[in-house]
Order: structure tokens, then sequence, then C-alpha cells
């Protein structure tokens, strides 16, 4: 259970402690954030209101110990990352419960967040050996006018350390996707985690204590975004962004310095359905791609681009499978459960009424109880409505007729987002020469958009954010280059 | 004109010279090996017959002309690259000329091979540029146990000599794609040219030697292969061999030491064909794929795997196509031109009578005059016939009614040929899926198979060869790794 | 002549024009900025004060040009590069000229600076046609619990409309080398000159204009900073800023929005200089890389951290080189030509008079007429004095005498920059350790620091920038990752 | 103990079985071969003397099993391969007992071997989900003339089925650093282990066997090279051969078809020696690298080049040390262990007479006890000695004075050989031009020649090998390449 047998020590009494210096420890604040359960929308857990101080010392600790931790062998690093991952997944009960009692996620579906994020650590440890343990070796007499007297080292270094702030709806797995990269790469880290979520994380955090790092190397600080959260992304002990949300990802790039940001901001991911598409697998795959977790992915199905010549059809298919949903706690494993926040709801609902006014077909009645959401098929959806464009991170999801290939990619276009987006048709032509055409980071031909399998390329454009994530880019994005040139007092070549 | 202009010193009275130590050379032998005209049966050029005394000397000069050839930047490499380049397509027409008059080759792609020689030989000087100034750096903490206390430095170096041997069918394009890696490379080149094709290939390398190369890196011996195919390909000198032919290749692999081998030698491309297809594209490109240049291609489709439903359709579109070609000398540019020579012709209707006997239906009647055979579709071929199995290198074709997908595969991949295939239909999944299947080194979705674009792999499977080429492959495939490692008295990390 | 010529539509009256939607414009503003010569004090040309409205106009015909100009085929980018290059080798004349007039740079160094730069753009032309032609193709079943039924397509594609800002010092390479890499990737181009090479730069556009490009593709707009510059790096329509200058690089990283930033900022690269060093190559190299261009460069060598038993050798043979050193106009190709603007001399002159007062030794008087500032090596500096830490951007050097190599680096690291660095010793364990223990971009072994060859990697860490440059990177850093993620229905795994 | 145990299944009374088709057999042809133990010259093991027949079922079961196994996720190659390297780093004693017992490998260096080997196989596994996990994408329009309407999908696939010959003194490392890349890389794989060796080798296989890997993927065989060595170099069914040993890979090389080779053979590892090089670190690396494992090495110091000036002082310095050796029984952990055949050790006593007859100084005294021979250094060795380039593989080391480094390289690059070499100076400047200028796979820069760390590029040049092994070439070796080419009817560019 959360926070008891090895994790007894993260909390102090009724409050979950904040990470530093390789302890926990409880906020010199005495003050607390409470974290309300989306079901119950009760206080389910209190952590830590950290201090702006308390910030500068685990800046400082992450600041002293990257530099022992960058000169520790690759294989060791890999080792400690190999350990905590074998941690993670050993104690995915009580960290998965967390997650249904925080962010709603449905039982099954916590546990395999855990799971899935003990596998990416160890990958992205093996990867990481492999993108730092090889550099460049450039010689000067590829440019013209120069001999070969000038031999350029350059390779893959450290950027110091990096702040990570995951979202909400994977606390532990776009936690660990920033923490992984980050170590193996020899940075430190430090982690602040969404408040719904934060005790997830936390018992997270406690598995890389447990893996044996370095005293202060990592960092986890729990709080008021308006306490720290500015002073955390543009504190000048800060060499890295790794942030994964909303909105105010726009905000933060504008207020950070020179840093290497790495953000994953919204998206509004268009399925774009042809006419010799399988219908069956359209279907299936917009309802996963739509309503799981209740649509509170960066990467769900967000509208619904379908050729009026099979509109009918996959809305009748859709439908049928809508009704067979389960709606309820994440406890009893429901497909469908309470959103995040009440404000959450509110927006989705604000959405839904907008639509219902400018003429849209409700498929379903729509049906609220506190934050839970009965799933909604939004059809006949015209641009003017603001379902057509904005994102409602809910089970709602808005169906858009088109007569033209081209309607489908301009309005996918339009967008300011430009996360994925998914095409579904059987000719290879179209498929590729849409795919080419959307403007988003991703093109899933025959899928529902996905962030994974994990070491896939994962970027949003435009609006969605800046950098490429994946485990490999996300390591590269991590490190900076360095070079040491050999000069010679003549020229010399390899000889064979 | 041939062997007038800058090519007169190429010429001795009637007779071509060889190319050794920067100058060209009548052999000591008095002898001389004819080219006979395949459209006229008469000898058109004399070129010499070199005697193994010679090929010795070629040799010591190359591999003393590489050991400094080896030691110059790699720009100037390229600069002169770039500028036998420029030379080589300023005199296309001469060139082209011998490729009408020893190979029978239409006059318009004639010219298009001089001047796509041109091409790859400028962009394999950029890509080598590249390869060969970029090495790895390694270092030692990445394997377990390890400090890093060991830096390594590794490269791309020449091999020493490469052997060059093209075939008669592209004398001057499959001559430059070893020529140009080789020399980017820092290798010397030793041409043997085809004899077919060898006044060609002379004038080429004139190019090479007008652009001011070094003397004694390149050169170009012609004569007998009983007097010098085994004293070459077996010579201790050589240190690659890259090869493009027949079976000589395969008992060229069992005579040759320990030397890298690039072989490229037949084919039986397959073109498998499903109900989906776009049959007026299908039709287009057996036509094209199958009697360019008479089929004599490695690449040429060279038998059709058609679906029952859609073959009779298929065979129509392709008859009246065929009806349409024109059958004649090279010189008019006539779609249809002599096979190269009269034994090649003779193999093509021992394949042709066969079919016949064993029941094949042909669509066009058999027409043969001296070299030049008229296009011929066999149609309802069986596995029985020497045609399913066997490479004409002529203007037949056979065709094989396929009743399911996994016939074609079946009958694709029971080949001891893997150079290439295609695939023709709309269905992207089953496009990728069959060319997954297939046991060949290229598969084409909805193309003719092709060589080119130049920088794409090339590569045969099974008896179809060994080694990838394509610009890039090539250049790599004419080097080798040196390492240097620096061990440092105690571990140091670099710092950024 | 400037302005003449070729170039006579670049000129309005006395005034050069703007380039905007292909063509010379003069602004609407009616006002102009003046540029003064710093070697007669007197203004030297004038060139236009773009206004806002004029910066949307460009912005909105680079945003329309780009999308054409990503669907044309490479080989054709890199054709109309190599032609800009040609052109821009060809008028090396008069843009030398605006190079002497407006940034005093010695005429041979003026005219090298262009011939370098033609150089550039065509190798970069080079590299990104092979940068942008080659994706990854990657496999779901690497991670773990995944079947082979995902191919993931990934490559690099444009980022859209580029803003290039180049400093005074190489208004021309500068330029170029964000240029070069913009173009050949696909994107457009905004380009904002300095104002002293301002005219140097529209020259250079205007050699770009010449080679054809599609109208609108390349915008330059002149102006006052206080008008335009805060207008354009915060411009919606720009998808990329590469600076290169001083710490309003800082200040535009802050107020820039999600957009990828390549920062090369100041420098203060240190000497380390070890008693076992060759004291001749050290003179040779502090003279070479502090004293060129009269120090205003980067790269130049900004402090000497000598061993102390080695200082005074080493001080009286830089003394020896020094008095050899001509000073006066650039015209005159004098060694010591007058510093950029006034105020920067007397930026200069106060660093001077700082540590004078504090007790610095003055290897020679120091004298100063207008802007031309003689030779000065400052010894016995101190860390207290200002110049110990910052950046004079003038021909006067300190030298700081060590102790030990650890007090060296720690000078050097304890620098807020992090651009180059140099060590001399001939021992190869001391070499790179020392190297790898320095917080510089660059570390070279045994020269002075430089930004080429051109295609090494070139960056500044710290408050020195962000980003690599150098010609592979700098294309890489231009270009955004897309996927295409082919879902086949089961697993197909790719068969040989 | 060897055969008992998990191990029990491998021994048939006191005869090894071989490995097929998942099962261990005894043979049909009812004969043996006996493994006489070095150090009591007594038979110690025996093991199946297999018939051509057993070989020819041996590689059908290889090549059916391989392609399926072809056909298995990357993730579950390398799960596979995880748990023999734990399998076997859990078994070392046994297995190190018969590397005492068949090689006289001292006991503490027999585990060291066990465990590095596990260490490979699993840092393999990682390594080659990634090499074949990453293909590359490339677009047609790099290539002038061309738009971009072909995209080639280019992978890495399996060879089919690669036959392993490790030699006896590394039986179990050299053979799973071929069978690892064989493996993840989607191969079948044969193993034809060495005689002396060869039951260490059964047990190494044993535990891929109880890892799981699926039935006839891994077979091996034991017997005399006159029934089924050239049998199986020959065989059709081989696609690949990796062969480690002495002149028997030219052989090879010559008699097999048109498979990849990828041979490490004989070295004369050279040590360079330079004046101001650390005298006692060349003492100590002559000492280890010439004398472990009594010289029986590929990579042992096989000749020293000192410069006469040093000369004596290093003479003396290693006399010291290697009067300190023990000489006597594996078991005991002796430095000094006999060597592995009576005819090696006769071979080996040879060249110490030759020497002795020419001139040679000995250091010490010479002396034999049945195969064990005492370290010996032969000084003032000159080129007419044939220890001067014979390869002795024993405790016996040749010094040449030279006086000049050219000397020293014109020594090194006259040999047949070119495997490794090493220089020891502290000059940067010769270090890397010395090792520029060998000829040598491999110079290490002040330390002995080694394979290690694994995962470095390693590599003998001219009659030492061919194909660069380390992991990451090993893997890249055992693959091929293949290419799906989409064509679209119209260009399309990929727009982000």
């Amino acid at each position: 259970m959360a926070g008891t047998g090895v994790f007894a020590e993260v909390l102090d009494g009724e409050v979950y402690k904040y990470y530093a210096d390789g302890e926990w420890r409880a906020s010199a604040s005495g003050k607390t954030v409470a974290i309300v359960n989306p079901t119950t929308r009760q206080t389910q857990y209190r952590v830590q209101a950290c201090t702006q101080e308390e910030v500068n010392k685990v800046m400082e600790a992450a600041k002293v110990a990257q530099k022992a931790w960058a000169r520790t062998p690759l294989w060791k690093r890999a080792e400690l990352l190999h350990k905590a991952a074998a941690i993670l997944k050993e104690h995915k009960t009580p960290i998965a419960e967390c997650l249904v009692k925080e962010i709603a996620k449905p039982a099954k579906d916590a546990v395999s967040e855990v799971v899935r994020s003990g596998d990416l650590v160890s990958y992205t440890a093996e990867e990481g050996v492999r993108i730092l343990g090889e550099g460049k070796l450039l010689v000067s007499d590829s440019f013209p006018g120069n001999e070969r007297n000038k031999y350029c080292l350059s390779s893959k270094v450290p950027l110091g350390v990096v702040l990570a702030i995951p979202p909400f709806n994977y606390p532990v797995n776009l936690a660990v996707s920033k923490i992984g990269p980050a170590l193996i790469a020899g940075n430190a880290l430090v982690l602040k985690p969404p408040t719904q979520g934060a005790v997830a994380a936390l018992h997270m955090v406690h598995c890389f204590h447990l893996a044996g790092f370095p005293k202060g190397l990592i960092g986890c600080v729990t709080g008021k975004g308006s306490e720290i959260g500015d002073f955390l992304t543009m504190h000048p002990g800060v060499n890295c962004i790794s942030f994964t949300g909303g909105d105010t990802g726009i905000a933060i790039s504008k207020k950070a310095g020179m840093v290497p940001l790495q953000m994953e901001l919204g998206g509004k991911d268009a399925c774009i359905v042809l006419e010799d598409a399988d219908l069956d697998l359209v279907a299936a795959n917009i309802v996963k791609g739509g309503f799981s977790y209740s649509g509170q992915r960066c990467t769900a199905v967000k509208v619904v681009l379908i050729m009026e010549a099979v509109a009918d059809a996959v809305v009748e298919k859709v439908n049928a499978k809508l009704g067979k949903l389960t709606v309820g706690t994440p406890e009893d494993n429901s497909d469908i459960t309470p959103v995040v926040t009440e404000s959450s709801a509110n927006f989705i609902e604000g959405l839904v009424i907008d639509a219902k006014e400018k003429g849209a077909t409700f498929c379903q009645e729509y049906k609220r109880e506190g934050n839970l959401i009965w799933p909604l098929l939004l059809d006949h959806v015209r641009p003017d409505m603001r379902i057509a464009w904005e994102e409602p991170f809910g089970p709602v999801l808005p169906v858009i007729r088109i007569n033209s290939v081209e309607e489908g990619i301009h309005h996918c276009n339009a967008s300011n987002f430009g996360l994925q987006g998914c095409v579904f048709t059987r000719d290879i032509n179209k498929a590729i020469m849409i795919s080419d055409a959307m403007e988003s980071g991703t093109v899933q031909i025959n899928s529902a958009p996905a962030r994974g399998p994990d070491h896939f390329p994962f970027q949003g454009l435009k609006d969605s954010g800046i950098g490429s994530q994946g485990i490999t880019n996300s390591i590269n994005m991590m490190t900076k280059v360095k070079s040491t040139v050999i000069n010679l007092p003549s020229p010399s070549y390899t000889m064979g």
C-alpha cells in the first residue's frame, strides 16, 4: 500500500515528504498541498509545499552531484538505472494504487503504466550507453584548402541540471521518460511532479533512491505553482527544461533563458477516414484512440474528419462500441472514469454546450455526475464550433464530415496544434501522400495516434511543442557537443 | 568521333591502346582482340591483347601511386573527380558512339549513359568526402568493468588496389560506379573492361587521364580472358574485386584470396501482379522493365507472376504496347536492337524453343535476323520450362499465371537468384508484406526493378551477388577500418 | 566597385535598398541608417530604415515561398546554392571593398572572407542533400512487448522561416553560414545584417538573387534595432533564430517564444601554456590568435594562462612579434586596423585603464588614435582586474601567470563564457586530460582557437551560446523531425 | 565439475556429445577425438568425431530454424541472449575448469574468460536490438534529375547460417563473440570448436541450450579437420564464415564460395619504443603484452622495436620483471604455463634455436620441460632471424634495436601481418603520426595491444585478416542489406 513498507520513509504522518540531497524531508514551510481524489472529490493525500529556499538547496546539491556523476563510467550509470527499473516494477502495486486514487486511472492501466515505465528506464540505459559512448572523429582535409593536420574529436557531454515537469495523466511514465535520459546522459535531475499524480511520482522517485543513486543527483520538490513554478523554470541553475503539459509550456518558453527546451504541449489529433478504409478497424481505433483513459491523453483522437460516403456507417459502428463501454470508478477498471478535476469537467461541458447550441448532433445523451462524464460522440460538427479546434481532454469526440481529402488535410493543417494525426485508407499512394501533407509531428497510417513504442521519435509541431522525444531523441536533446581538436605540426594521413 | 580529337592519343593506327603509368601504350604482345559490332556483325574496333607482364607493371604502378594518393586531401581528390565528370559529359558524343557500335545501345540511351555517369562521379566525390572524413570516437567505459581511460579513434582507410570488372551492357556507367568510389576512398584502380564496350571504356578512362590524376593511379588493361582473366583476379596485388557480370563471378569468388568482394551477378527479377493493381501502370512497367535495351539489363523484369483474374487483361495491354516497339538498329534509336553477340542470340533462342516445345503460348511470332530478335511475350509458362528460371538477357519475357500471392512469392524465392523484384498492388498492407517476404535485394512497389537512383542501395542476394552497391555502400565497401587507441594513465571524462 | 555593375540595382541614389519579395526596394519610412567608416569616422554608406510593416510583408512572403521551396528537389536546391557560391566568388572584389570600408577589415582578409564564404555555401549544399535525403526506418519490435507491425519512417523536414542575425566582424561569412543551411534544408530566410557590414551583406544577398532563388524565399531588412529588433525576434512568423553576437543574444533568448535558438555569443578564450610547450609555436599562436583583425574575433585568444617558469620567455617572444605588426588602415593591409566603432574603442580603453590602475605590467605603451588602438600585451594580470574576465574585442591581451595546471583550468572554468580554449603542451596525456577538463565548447590542442574548418562542430557553452554550429550541425539544427508510422494488420519481418 | 550437474546430459559415458537439433547426441561414427591436457600430456577428455552426414543434418536444421528465428521480435532474441549470459556466468566454475585442463589457461584467467563472455553476450544483445531495429529511409530527389517520388526503406536482414570457428586460446570468448552477433541478427549458428577447448565450448553451448533457444538454431559439431573441416567451410548451406586462427584462414578464403568472410588470423604485433617514453610503463606492458598466457594471444606483443638510446634500460627493467614470473601449472595460477601442444613447443624451440645460431642475445637461459617453456627475452635480434618475422605463440620475445622511428615503422610495415601494434611516447605529435603510419588494424598509444574492450573495432590488415570485429562491427558483418522502394505516382514531399 502507498506509503507503507519500503515507502514508509516517504511519509511523514499524513503528509508525503519531498526529496532532497538523498533524503526525504518535510518542508520548513509547514504548509501542504492537498490532492483531491477525482472519484470521491475528497482530499486523498497531502504533499509538502516547498519553499524557494528549499528549491535553491535542491538545485545546489544537483549541481555538485552532477559533476561527479558526469565522471561515472557509462556502464555504472546504466547499472543503477537497471536497478531502479527492477525496483519500480517490483513495487508496481502500491504505485499503481496512487494513480488510481490521484488521477482516477483504471486499475489495470495504472499497473501497465508502472511496468512500461520500468521497461522504458532499462531501454534508456542501454541506449544512452551507446549515444554517450560514441562521438565523431573529423578530419580537416574534407574542407577545401585544408590539409589533414587537424583531428577533431567531438562527443556528447551532459547539459548539467535538467528540470523535469511531467503532466498529471502519466505522472510516472512521463516522469521517467525525462529522468532516464537525463541521468544516463550524466545530468542531475530535479523533478516537479504535477499536483494530481505527485504521490505516485514520489513513490517512483523512491525506487531510484533505493537503487542507490548518489546523494543530491535527483531532487523532487512539490508545492504550489504560484510559489515555486516560475522560480523553478527561471532558475539560473537549470540547464534544460523538459516539460509535458498544456499552454503553460508556451509561457515557460518565453520566460526561460538560453537553455534547451523539450516541450510537449497540447494536441488536436485528427483522424482522417477515406472511403476505402477498413471501417471496423476505423471504429475500433476511434473508440480506443478517443476514449481510452476518458480521452485524457495528448495523443487521443480529438477530431474525426470523415468522408461523407462512409460517415454514417462509421458513426454507427462507433456508437455500437461506445454503448458497450463501462462508466464508473477506476477501482472497478471502468472504461470511462472521472476526469481529473472539476474545472476540467466544467471546461469539457462548456465545449459540449457550445456545440449543442450551434447545432451538432449528439449521438448519445450528454450525461455528467461530478467529474464523471459519459462518452459522447458529436456528429456534424462544423468549424464554427469551439470543439472543432479546442482540446476537451475528456470523453467527448467531434466528427466533421468532409467531401474531399483536401478538405480534411486543410482542417488538420489549419489547427495551431501539430502533435499527431492519423489516416485510414488501404491505398498506399494516398496513405503516404496524405501523411506527407499533414503538418503533424507524426502521422499514423491505419492506427490511432500513440506515443509508443517509446523508442520511436515523438514530437509536436507548431504550438504542440519543440524538440523531439522518444528515448533516443530525448537523450540526444539532454546533451551538448564538445570538441577537442588535435593540431599536428604537419599533415598526417591514416594508412592501413 | 571515337579515337579523334582529344581521344586521338588513345588510338594507335587501327588499334586502341591500353592505359598504364599515366600513358597510352601498345602491348608488347603484338596481338589484338577484335570487337564485333552486334548490328553489322563485322569487326568494328581492335584493342590490345595485354600480357601478364604488362598486367604486373600496371599493378606495381598502382600500388606505388596509391600510397601517395592516400595522402592527398579529400577535397583535392574530389576536385579531380569533378573535373573528370565534367570532361566526360563534355565528350558524351564520341563515347556514346562507341556504345552504339560496340553494344548496339540505342543512340539516345548511349548518350544518357555517359551523362548519368558524369553525375554519378560528381555525387560520389561529395559522398566520399563525407564518408572518409568522418570516423568514430569510442570510449572504453561503455563496456562493463572499464573506466574511461581509452579513447578509440576509428576511421575508414583505403583498401589499396581495386580491380574493377564491369559488364558489356553498361561499360561506362558500371565502370565509373566502381572507379569513382575506389578513387575518392584513396584507392588505386585497375580496370578490365568487357570486350564489347572496351573502346567506350577506354575513352572514358581518357577523361580521367585528362583530368590529371596522378600517374599510375588508374590503369586499364584489355585482352583475352584466357590470358589475363584469372591472372588478374588472383593477382596478389589486388586488394578488392568489384565485378558485375554473370556466373563468372561465382568462379572468381572461389578462386580469389582473402580480399573483399563486391559481386553483382545475374538476376531473374520477378514482377508479381495482384488483382487490385493499376493495370495500365503494370503493362507500361512490364514493357519498359522487360524490353528496354532488348532486355539486356541486370534488373530487367525477367518473369511476370500474375494473378489469373487479371492475366488476360494485362497480357492484352502488354501485347498492344509490344506491337508499337520499333525493331532495328541502334543508330535509328530503335526500341529493340541486336543482342550483344551471336552466342547470346543462340542462347535466347534455345530458351524460346524449349518453352515452345513444352507448350508455352507465344503472344507474338518468334522472329530473328542475325543478332536481332523481335520482342516476344510467352504466356502460360510453367515451372518445367527453362525460361521460368533462366535469364535470357534478351527481348523475350515469360508470364506465369498464379492463383495466390503465396504461389508468386514461392516462385520468386525458389530461384537461386535474388537481385530485385517488384509487386504491383494498391494495397499498402499487401505491398509491404509481400516486399518483406520476397527474398530479393530490393523490391520495388509499383514500379519495375531499377538500379537507380544511384545513391540507393543496390544488392543481389543468393547467387545474385555479395556486398551492397549504390554510391554510399560502394565507398564503404572499398575501405577498411583502422583504429588508434589513446591510453591514458588515469580515467578522464570530457566535461562541458 | 560596390553598388555598381551587377550591383547597381541594389543602390537607390546614395542609399542601399532592402530586399523583399525578390526585388530591391526603398523603405516607405523615408528614413535611412548611416554606416560610419571606422577608419575615416565619416559616413560611408546609407541603408534603409525599414518599418515594421515592411518586416511583416517580408515575413509573409517568406512563409508562402517556403511551402513551395520545401517541395523542390534537393538537387535543385543544391544547384542554386552552387550557383550563388560561384557568383559570390566571382564578385569578391566589390564585396571585399565594402568590408574594408564598413568594418576596417584588412583588404586581403576581406577577399578571403568572401572566397571562404563561397566554399562554405557549396559544401553546405552537398552536406544538406545528404542530411535531408536520409531519414531513419525504425521497427516496433525493438521495444519489449511489441511485435514488428509498425514501421516508423522518420525524416528531417524544414522548420519554416529562419531569422538570421550575423555580427559585424564577419558580416558575409557569418551570414552565409546561416543562409546556406537554412536554404538547403528547405527553409525561407530573413536576414537582418549588422549595421556595420550591412552593405557587404546586401551585396552578398544580391548574389543569391542573381542565382535565381524563388521570389520571397530570401528577405533582407535593414534598420534600427529600436524599431525592428525585438519586432523581428518576437515575430510570430519566425520559426528559428540563428544569432551571432554579444549579450543581446541572452536577451533575445528570454523574449523569444517556443522556437529553436542557435546562439553564438561572446567568449573569453583561454590559452593555457605548459612548461613543455613549443614556445615559438605558442608565441606565434598568441599573436595570430590574439591580434588578427585587431582581436575582433569570437574565437580570439582573450586571456593567456601561462606557467610561471616559461612566462618570461613567452612574453619576450610575443613582444618581439608584436613589434613587427603594422598598424594603420585596412586599405594598406595593416595588421592592426581601427576597431569597429568609437564606443568599442572607449570600452577597450576602459579595460586597459582599469588594469593599469590595478598594477598590470604594460609590455608596450598604450596608444590610441581615433578608433585605432596599438597592440598591447598586459602581463601580470590578476583576477581582480576586469580584463581578466571581460572581452575587450580589441588588440589588447592579458597574461595571467599560473603556478599549476589546475590554476589555469580553474580560471578558465570560472568564466561565465565557454566558447573555445586552447592548451599548449607536447604531452599527450596532459593535452587530452586538460582538454577534457576545460568547460569550453572546443579545446584546441597546440593551436589557437578557430571557428574553421567550417564543417567542424562549433559551439559555445554557458553564456557563450546554445546549439552547435558548423555546417552539419547547423543544417540539423534548422530542421525538425517528422514521422510516418505504417501500421500493419499483423507482424511482418523483412526476409533476405 | 565439468560434465556434472546441469552439464550431465552433455556427457555420454566418457565422451562429450555434440549438439544438434536442440539435443545432445553421440555420433553414429562411433569414433572419438582425444583432447590431451597440455600440462599432463595425457588424454583429458574425448569428444565425438562427427560425420559429414551429421554435419548435413545440423546444417539443414539450422536453415529451417533460421527462417522462424528471423521472424522473432528483436527484444525476444535479446531476452534469450541475456538469459544465456546469466547462465554462463552462473556456471563459470566448471567451464573454467575445462579451460584449465584443455588449454592450460591459468585458473583465474579461465574464470575471467567466462565472465567476460557473459558480459559480451549481454552487450551484444542490446547492440543488436539497435542495429537491426534501425534502417535508413532514402529519398530519390537527392540525385540529379529525380523528383521525390521514390522512398527507399533499407534495413539490415540476417545472412542465414553462420559458421563459427574459434581458436584454442579463447575457446569460449572467441566463440560467443561470433555466436552473440550471429543470433541477435537473426541468423542460425553452427559452431566448430577447436579440439583443445572443445569441451569448454560444449559446456558454453549448453548454457545457450538451457536458455531455451529454438531447436536447431544452434548446432555444434566436433571432429577431425580432415573429415569435416573443408566439408564445413565449403558447405553450400553456409552463408557466412567467422574464423579466428592461423594460416588456415587464408586457405579457407580461397576455397570458400561467395559468402561474407570474417577472418582474424595471425599477427606480429610490434611495440615501438621512443626515447621519451615512460620506461616503467613500457616494461610493464612488454611483460604483460608479451608473456600473458605464455604469449599465446593474437594480440600479444611479438616484437619490440626500441630506440637504441633506451634499449639497455628497458631490457633491464623487463628482465627484472621476467625474473619474478612464476612458471608452472595453470591450476596454481602460474604466470607461465605449458603451451598448448607439443608441436607448438617444438615450433617455438625452432625459432629460438635459429635466433641463437644467428647471434641473438639471450637475456635468460632457454629452458623447456615438456610443453612448458620458461620466459625468454631475445635481445639484438636482426631481420635475418626467423623470429623477427614469425609468430612464436609462446613465451619468447625478440627485441630489435632501432636507430630511428622510420626504421621501426619500416620493420612493422614490412611484415605480412597487420593486426595491432603499439607505440610508447609521451609526445602527442609523434604518437598520432606514428600510429597513422603503422599499417596495422589498431595501434595502441602507450599500452600493449589488446582486443578489448569488446565494443571497440578489432581488425587485422594484410594477412592478419579481413573484416572488422568488435561487437558492433561483427553484428553489421553478419547482416546484409535489403531495400523496399515505394514508388509514388507523383512527387510527394514531407511537410512539417
